[in-house]
């Protein structure tokens, strides 16, 4: 393109009425033209002064785009003797290489579509949920009834005077108040023995399992998971190269078999405090089994304590963290349960021959931060919010628990079971055999309810029909319409149209009767 | 242990005079009793009645005792005949199963430490820092300039009418005003083509690089990176499993040799903007073979733009995505350098085609939150305080690097190099061949003043001696007095306690010369 058909082709490209500066169309146009070819390399630009009379504008806008093509390398400029269009074509031999004998002997690796295997399949196996609120959503708290104007008021005291410290990086582990505050924490509550050293701030369980798996496991280690376990924890070890064992559990917990116990696993991923998702407590002597089967076998227990602070009818029941003499359980929780979800913070204890490296790489692979808000939530701890909270949702949520138990009992009479309802934000509904939960979930989220299928949550054959119902985000008078739109669609689907032996009262006037 | 012993004894336990409660005390004796053996399985416990009596402690509290030990199954009720203690003692068969055969016959993995294989490299190779803050920190932005009102005015108004959306889980992606907003600024800022769709908000630069891996990568695939290139960002990708191919590069970025070429990675991990740690800006014709090498070879190209609207003298250079047509680019970012690093907001910019996966990817893997701060940030942007900070921070950082620039020049004339210095936030200083950076390093940190030993980002056999200096967060006046100490110690470890050539003043006075 020579220097005249250029001015012409930017004049008739050059809108002066767009809201993009001109400075930005001229850099634009001539970069395109040079990376298409047009402007072939070694071709001279016209002059600064001759181009902005061309096209009518200021011609110091015309340096500043010479200037930037010459400080990305489109241009090159010889002082006195003008600007040339550089030689950026990609370099063919590089492109291209020349394979050499050595490199055709090797099979090259099989042709890939975009995603790695891990990745498909982490994505073939999700079960993230696309809606995240509203009944009966499993495992969400209700954050409406968070003490949003206590935590506010706390936010902005501290962003009064912020020190700099605490908004650059984290120290490994966390802020220090907030570790101290957390290690009494569970030392009352939960039976933790833990010095403020051992805990680990995290951005919640999934990201203390992912560390505890990477600085303990290799991968192709085993790892035992519940069968059936929470859907996350699986694919993050998997993503992180871990083979799954899974491990059968009964009314006790976990119940590995002769052929599981003869291979050790790495890890064993466990929930004794209230099994995820059927609910059960794992038994003593199963627990003391187990510590000592990890001891003697060097196997690395994560205890996922997630929500057994909402325990209905007795005290939250000690972790099996507390049990331990011989530091092998690193136990996880999160505050996401008892406070909300997006706050993401969560811990680890570990065993204290273990501090250094977990600090270490908590900082290496994730470089945390967000001191200002474990700030927050530290004093929100120490002036007793945490506990008041907590006290004040179990009562709520027990309630909401009975209201929707009533709600099953008086639709559905004993034909479906519910499982696991002494604590947590959940209970597991049981369908028929015959009846496909994931058909039963996709039926009702279509109808505006979201329950999970228990088939999500097994890795190998499933072994029974339920959804996953959580009360705890369900304000009392929405648990009654909710349920009945989500019992149409049980008797659909495992009914036939019929109604059901158990029941009282028709699907299509619940509200009188829960109201 | 008879119940008149074991009464006995839990009276000489029991401190009434501790802010124990008597109930915690008494429950956890009882535990230890029965963990122990003291308490033999089906030893009858005394009733409540006699106990409390023996005890003088009120008689609810050992109820309450007994309830908890019932549901921890520590004891067992029976009505009307008494409480016993149960058997929980380990199975030992299950402990210690038979082994098999089978079993035998497969040799048993090599009998291994606490830590796994990756994650003793990792915590061996650490590069992360224990300080994060003061002079010569690199990568460090000035945090206390930081319009800390502004935000805490934004924050506060956003969380006076919370929507319990903001406190759940985020959807995969992140908050969309927040998309919105970074879209628009990227597109001016960074040259950036992208729809607020392709935009993925995630914690920052490493977690977009373990996304990034994750899915597209799989264990034992390889990445080139850049030699020297960012320790946390190798971290990230072995702890992956990821090969690392350590590529050169020279004035003009990477530079890969014939033999690099003919075995094409998975991906190729590159800072073009601002090369990471030595600053060079990748050159346009360097750019376009890499993309188009890309292109032809299916390499995924992660583009890390970290720090590069620093660029003093000249506009910030166009990023690689922006040059991208075939979608081969993943651009990742972060806000941490332009606000404050404990923020932890960053964000990656995809292809179209794989939205869809890294969306459900990062809700799946890490399951995100922050909405709230999102929104936060969100407002932040939209009410041009992102664009008037960088801009205001510009100024300051340069002013600082001239500063310090001039420090290096009068106290060691042109003996030690600084290179890199045209852009971000630190810039390197260089030292003499026979100096050992991290010795000096060390040295340096001890006398107060951090920076970072070249050597940490050499993957291989390190090629130059140098010393990362970050300048961004050291207040004017405290430049050269920090100088003056690092001076001191690279003059002990450089040159003997001899004096250099271009050496004007001496290193006890330099406040004067800076002032």
């Amino acid at each position: 393109m020579a220097m005249v058909i250029l001015s012409d082709w930017l004049a008739a490209q050059l809108d002066k009425t767009s809201v993009e500066p001109a400075y930005r169309q001229l850099l634009q146009l001539m970069q395109q033209a040079i990376l298409t070819g047009q402007l072939a390399p070694g071709t001279k630009l016209p002059s600064s002064r001759l181009l902005a009379g061309d096209l009518g504008i200021a011609r110091n806008t015309v340096l500043h785009v010479y200037d930037q093509l010459g400080a990305e390398g489109y241009v090159l400029s010889t002082t006195g003797s003008g600007t040339y269009v550089a030689d950026t074509r990609p370099d063919s031999a590089a492109v291209s290489p020349r394979p050499d004998a050595a490199t055709r002997a090797v099979p090259g690796p099989s042709p890939r579509g975009d995603m790695s295997v891990r990745g498909q399949r982490l994505i073939d196996e999700a079960g993230v949920s696309a809606r995240q609120w509203g009944a009966f959503m499993p495992g969400v708290p209700d954050v409406a009834e968070f003490p949003a104007r206590t935590w506010s008021r706390l936010q902005s005291r501290l962003w009064k005077s912020v020190s700099p410290d605490l908004l650059t990086y984290a120290p490994g582990g966390g802020y220090r108040p907030l570790r101290r505050a957390l290690s009494d924490y569970l030392r009352v509550a939960r039976s933790v023995r833990c010095t403020p050293d051992q805990i680990i701030i995290t951005t919640g369980i999934h990201q203390s399992i992912d560390l505890a798996v990477r600085l303990l496991a290799d991968t192709g280690d085993r790892a035992w998971v519940e069968e059936p376990c929470y859907w996350g924890a699986r694919s993050v070890l998997q993503a992180s190269g871990i083979k799954l064992a899974p491990i059968p559990v009964d009314d006790e917990g976990l119940d590995p078999r002769e052929l599981d116990l003869r291979h050790p696993p790495r890890i064993a991923l466990v929930t004794p405090s209230h099994q995820y998702p059927l609910g059960m407590v794992m038994s003593l002597a199963r627990r003391r089994t187990l510590l000592e089967y990890a001891r003697q076998h060097k196997v690395w227990i994560i205890e996922d304590d997630y929500d057994s602070e909402f325990r209905y009818g007795s005290r939250p029941l000690a972790s099996l963290q507390g049990l331990d003499d011989s530091g092998q359980v690193i136990y996880v929780g999160s505050l996401g349960k008892l406070l909300f979800p997006g706050l993401r913070v969560g811990y680890m204890v570990v065993p204290e021959r273990l501090v250094g490296a977990f600090r270490t790489g908590v900082a290496e692979l994730y470089r945390e931060g967000q001191l200002m808000q474990q700030a927050v939530l530290a004093e929100f701890i120490m002036d007793g919010c945490l506990t008041t909270h907590v006290r004040r949702m179990r009562t709520l949520y027990g309630e909401r628990r009975q209201l929707l138990i009533d709600a099953v009992t008086r639709h559905f009479g004993d034909a479906l079971p519910v499982m696991g309802d002494e604590a947590g934000l959940h209970f597991v509904l049981g369908l028929p055999e015959h009846c496909d939960d994931r058909v039963v979930t996709a039926a009702s989220y279509d109808a505006g309810v979201i329950v999970r299928p228990l088939a999500s949550y097994y890795f190998g054959k499933r072994q029974r029909q339920g959804l996953l119902t959580g009360y705890a985000c369900v304000p009392h008078e929405a648990i009654g319409p909710a349920f009945a739109t989500l019992a149409r669609v049980i008797e659909t689907h495992a009914f036939g149209t019929r109604r059901t032996a158990g029941t009282v009262g028709t699907a299509s006037t619940p509200r009188e009767r829960v109201a």
